[in-house]
């Protein structure tokens, strides 16, 4: 019997609303392409509900313990005395989210002597040391596909709202103002512009998709490079990297997974090679960025906006500059985590986890690790190595809470 | 020689930036569907600068001095102390945006002895009353598709932020916080919703175009059915009328003018119509909605959102409701006065007054009312009657301020 440690973000401090906004979830019959939805034998938990924090448990408290298994459910996750440090040294499978990530550093991999899975409730595993995760040959596995879709309309609605000038124009509208001067010297159409992404892959590409009836010329940067009829039909620039296309762009989203190769690779230095104006929207990871860089960038003009909802470490310091920087349309980690994505990755993750008890093969498109190897999806977008680390500086937000 | 009377809005109050945020402005070559864009013989203005405020001036005055004629403008637009009511009596042109307008009631007609045009920059004439202006054979004119694009974009904007909890969530992020679960308690993908425009002229049918790629079912009302090319493209559903539309749609748009007819559409009896937990989203007149039977659907939680850029009247008074209820994602009347719309909206203005000044046809797509008629775009979209009388309401605001 096992023991399954849970890490989730903490529940609403103003209060569940009475019911929830909508009674209901629009229901998709696959993903673009083709892929099924997540396939577990059962769900206990009503599609539309809050899932994802510490009381939603994942809905898999029923499952767990009528198996056998021992579910533990904390969000206090940084820190030697945190509870997730304590329950890590028995326990056979931890599950965490990007958005509220227990960082599995090379320390912590050497306390979890029963350690058998590392179970992302979400896409992105780079708060797991998948170097420690070969070696020990330890499975990760993620929910691959879940909540892309959610993270591209969140780039499309940041791209707009930046070009447009709407948060700062939103405030005067609250604070009882009609200056509409103020709201619009720094208010633009996004049509004609270029819009160039990082990476083209299920999100890249979904944002594309989106951007093309706005009369935008799109470019993309890529290892894989797209297939030729979906290059005509959006009309799409390639470039070999990044450093090339950055030139030609008066909006770059960036939308590949952190790792060693990609980590600050917006920077003091490449930040030079933007238009004046340039817009950023990041929602793939806080890390690929130079967090100071950025922020300089705003001050001076050669940034126009930088909006994203990802942040190194998570969550952010409360001094985090991201936080206060001028035409930032930043937020905390939300993008992959609406309702509707919490009612897939629930499902996905009780999917993995039927497999794993059961001895059944976990999908391949859903695993990054397994048998000391990077597998499936990890080896598509991943390297080895560490870029985490970030549960020391994570815990200068608790202590200052 | 004739005098040009120009109602515009404040110039900032926060100070010009030192300088533009960006170099220059994307460039189109021509509307969607093929409509030219404005095609002065010149323009004293660079595209990119604030135009549309009273130091911009719309760019005019070198022409319209150069040729003899006087320019006054002001910002000065309510009571009868007001600079416009002042300077009305002997001006031959009237230029106003919807943004800042001035309203053009009955009783303002009878005081303007010389008015032979009154010309919107911008697009919607509904300060206007067109049935005076009929009756005293005064030309109405605005700048077609000037900036239609520009309020679509803002109308996916709002609906993405609306139904993404964008402005909540952002809101946390700037206060220090990481409250996952208070952000996303109410934020849905727009995925596989059904959308519906209430009209889908040049707006309603860019909104659609921009949003089939987001796997959203599409619904339009009009009163002038689109061709079936175009709504077997986007997979349309068309209803006979809007409150047959409202019961299948999670988000409904309004696209539609304002006219004796479309005034007040939304209101407590067809609110009651909708889906609990739907979204609004007007950009087009406030008075198409009953202001608090609006606010009151979103206290109760029959609308889950509302957001837009139009409100009655204009300047919205400090204390209009939708400044401050749940869920609102209001801007000032912004969306159609970007800086890039500023350009194709003075060159259009300067376009329209070479006609009229040089005795040359203005643009039938131009012409709201001529010789005593509705004309050109006046007869498909609006109607005889008078919707306005705004001046007195919005004089409140003025004393306020």
């Amino acid at each position: 019997m096992a023991k399954v440690l849970c890490v989730l973000y903490d529940d609403p401090i103003t209060g569940y609303p009475k019911t929830y906004a909508r009674d209901d979830l629009p229901k998709i019959t696959h993903y673009p392409g083709g892929q099924s939805l997540p396939t577990p034998k059962a769900i206990d938990f009503t599609p539309g509900v809050l899932l994802g924090s510490v009381s939603g448990e994942l809905g898999l408290r029923k499952y767990l313990e009528a198996n056998g298994h021992t579910l533990v459910v904390t969000s206090d996750k940084d820190g030697p005395d945190s509870v997730f440090e304590r329950e890590l040294v028995d326990a056979d499978v931890v599950i965490s989210q990007p958005f509220w990530p227990a960082y599995l550093t090379p320390e912590r991999f050497a306390k979890a002597k029963n350690l058998k899975m590392a179970l992302t409730a979400g896409i992105g595993s780079d708060h797991v040391d998948l170097q420690s995760a070969i070696d020990r040959k330890i499975t990760v596995a993620e929910v691959t596909y879940c909540n892309s879709i959610s993270v591209a309309e969140h780039v499309v609605m940041m791209i707009l709202s930046l070009v447009r000038n709407y948060l700062p124009s939103h405030e005067w509208a609250k604070k009882g103002g009609w200056n509409i001067a103020d709201c619009v010297e720094h208010a633009y159409d996004l049509e004609a512009m270029h819009v160039g992404t990082v990476a083209a892959g299920r999100i890249g590409l979904a944002v594309l998709r989106r951007l093309a009836p706005f009369d935008v010329k799109l470019h993309y940067n890529d290892r894989h490079r797209l297939p030729e009829s979906v290059e005509k039909e959006l009309n799409l620039t390639w470039h070999a990297n990044p450093e090339e296309m950055y030139p030609h762009c008066d909006v770059v989203t960036l939308n590949c997974p952190l790792h060693p190769e990609t980590e600050h690779m917006i920077n003091e230095e490449t930040l030079k090679l933007f238009k004046r104006g340039a817009y950023i929207v990041n929602t793939a990871r806080g890390k690929l960025c130079d967090r100071d860089a950025v922020a300089r960038a705003l001050e001076s003009g050669q940034l126009a906006g930088y909006a994203g909802d990802v942040w190194f470490p998570q969550p952010a310091p409360k001094d985090h500059p991201w936080r206060s920087m001028p035409y930032n349309g930043m937020t905390p980690h939300i993008s992959g985590t609406t309702l509707t994505a919490q009612a897939r990755y629930a499902a996905g993750t009780r999917e993995i986890l039927e497999c794993f008890f059961e001895g059944r093969p976990i999908r391949d498109e859903y695993l990054i690790v397994e048998g000391g190897h990077l597998a499936g999806t990890g080896a598509h977008s991943y390297s080895a190595g560490n870029a985490t680390g970030g549960s020391a500086e994570a815990e200068k937000f608790k202590k200052a809470v």
